[in-house]
């Protein structure tokens, strides 16, 4: 298999962070509720939004439980997959 | 929210190892190979399967790209959700 190129990479997380912001807006949670109410610091909640953190698995499950949301409308497989 | 028990956490990765597991051997490709295709060591692998390891997204992504499938196929959404 390939290894992802950086800018895949890059791009898989910003759709990510993309669409986490777009449903937390939605929902008019600020970035300071969201984290506070899952354990994770403001800052780091911020990199998740703006793409620029890998963020776990787990984390990932927190913060769609909190949301209310699919982890698939999260992730939008078919944006991911290009 | 309630921040996740332990037991918790640990049942959401031991299903998506077995989920992972049992998607890898209807493929019939075995572990070192998935490992070495995607750039992780054996042990790493193993430990996602075992649900000891909380991977990252990007990882995950990388997995369910190597193996083919969905990642909700992977996550099943259902069996995370109880």
């Amino acid at each position: 298999m390939k290894p992802f190129r950086k800018s895949e990479e890059e791009a898989i997380l910003n759709t990510l962070g993309k669409n986490l912001k777009k449903l937390r807006e939605e929902k008019r949670i600020s970035q300071e509720q969201l984290a506070f109410e899952i354990g994770l610091s403001r800052s780091y909640y911020t990199e998740v939004e703006t793409g620029q953190r890998n963020l776990s698995i787990l984390n990932l499950v927190k913060i769609t439980r909190f949301l209310g949301v699919e982890l698939s409308e999260i992730l939008k497989l078919e944006d991911l997959k290009k």
